[in-house]
């Protein structure tokens, strides 16, 4: 069309399609964006426009049809229509996603050497029973024994007495005591540091276990070609006072899942040695274990609040 | 708890804590975007991958807060469960976020001076009554009569006869035909073009009216201050054998709602006239209007199949 050999002028002759469309494409982008401008919420309004911005670009790049989107719909739709009191579609999307996971980093940024958070699933209770030190937080869950030891302190390596440590973990059939109908509390457990940052306990060794996978998002893990199971872990959450809540895993060095944890639960700084012991091998406060038991370490560093 | 007196001292400022932290987001990502590896579909691992990135951009852009997190949880939830045969809350968040806008967009790029597609919306139905040239798509809707023509040609100037045009419209309470409980068929109808692509029907004149905003999608309108209101519309589908099918609307010039409908369909190429006509103004077809009418243009455009 604009083959004239004298076309030094501008480039325009051409009705470029491409920077038409483009155009159009971002004018859309941009009166989105200017919709939010009566927004009293500075942050409301940060958010909306951020988002608007991530889903133009995630159609514009992907070039997304109108088959797609549909789909999109109705992967929502199904999500919200098994969603209940006790399934939480919307959440594990946002696991499988990572979402979840970027959150909890955004959330607690590291902070020089201090333990490293990770997702705090669906499974968490307040209200646990207080174990003593040395105390069994299985309560008859079954799977085998398993010694964690450890201590808490801060940054700067001073021991933290007196901090609220929670922890919970599945049995070894992957369940948690609250998936079970029964009303059973078990394998969840809270103690005390000692004066020197030192705690002690019986939990069970951990063992994986898939998250719910008879909904949309266990669809799309098999589209994708997706395990849902996560890698074996136990819970921890940490709390005291002047220091920064700590909500973590430990994770089981050798657990051939560690690579593909089904939330990307799993950080380096978290796995664990669960040295397996062999049956009659003495446990470190003379319980008679009937059978092997595995023991392990976990020492636990805590930032200071607001950091 | 550990009252360390020399505690004063702010903590150390890590130069590069800023730059761990990054790593460690950045890390997060590519370990999401690895898990679609397996995946057998290239254009959903497309899909998921673009999709990862925005989910994750968006949340570390933002500094996403826990709390947001789960306010945006709760919203997809309280979506999903307003959701059903009838009401689409997800395809709702789509249109005011003006995603369908850009889907619609990207599967019907610009093409010459084809004419402009906008939102198909959520009320067309297959199987309208046919009318003939001249006909009435009103079936008794309220409103006032419309007188609509124009011809529909192709970006070569060729008519393009025989073409299959649907209309279908509010009335003048601000709702179409399926949102009335009866089971009516009204203010929707299809009419073929002649051989010189010709086509006129009366209709009613368009009036603005909401988009359902009694769930989350409505609360959030109003927290952003914005009108869940649509700019005034007649919704035309044409389709004709080797053409790219155009789903489209055409809106009131002077419409105050023009600037701010509330799915983003307006362009400025589908602002016509309509021009009231005082009662007693003679009709084009001789018909007998009790009261005032109005009257507008609207030719079509369509660009060739594939395009
Ligand atoms: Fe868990
Ligand atoms: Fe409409």
């Amino acid at each position: 069309m604009t083959g004239d050999p004298d076309a030094d002028a501008t480039p325009d002759a051409t009705p470029d399609a491409g920077t038409e469309q483009s155009a159009r494409e971002e004018e859309l982008i941009e009166r989105v964006v200017m919709s939010f401008d009566a927004c009293q919420s500075p942050r409301l309004r940060e958010l909306m426009v951020a988002l608007t911005r991530h889903v133009h670009g995630f159609i514009r790049e992907t070039r997304l049809t109108q088959t797609e989107w549909g789909t999109a719909i109705d992967f929502l739709t199904r999500a919200g229509s098994i969603t209940d009191d006790k399934r939480q579609e919307f959440i594990l999307l946002s696991d499988v996603l990572g979402a979840s996971m970027q959150t909890i980093a955004v959330n607690n940024e590291a902070y020089e050497h201090a333990t490293e958070s990770t997702v705090r699933g669906p499974f968490f209770v307040e209200g646990s029973p207080e174990i003593p030190l040395g105390g069994d937080m299985s309560f008859g869950a079954a799977g085998q024994p398993c010694w964690v030891e450890g201590t808490v302190i801060d940054t700067d390596g001073r021991p933290v007495a007196d901090a609220h440590v929670e922890m919970w973990e599945a049995d070894e059939d992957g369940l948690y005591d609250v998936q079970y109908a029964d009303g059973r509390t078990s394998a969840r457990a809270h103690l005390r540091t000692d004066e020197n940052g030192a705690y002690r306990f019986w939990g069970i060794t951990p063992t994986p276990y898939p998250i719910p996978n008879d909904g949309p998002v266990g669809e799309l893990l098999r589209a994708v070609g997706r395990s849902p199971y996560r890698a074996s872990h136990l819970h921890f959450l940490v709390r005291a006072t002047g220091y920064r809540e700590l909500v973590t895993h430990i994770f089981v060095a050798g657990d051939d899942l560690l690579g593909k944890d089904s939330v990307f639960g799993v950080k380096d700084s978290l796995v664990k040695e669960f040295v397996e012991q062999r049956a009659g091998t003495p446990t470190p406060d003379g319980r008679v274990v009937d059978g092997t038991w595995s023991r392990t370490r976990f020492d636990i560093v805590l930032a200071p609040a607001g950091a």
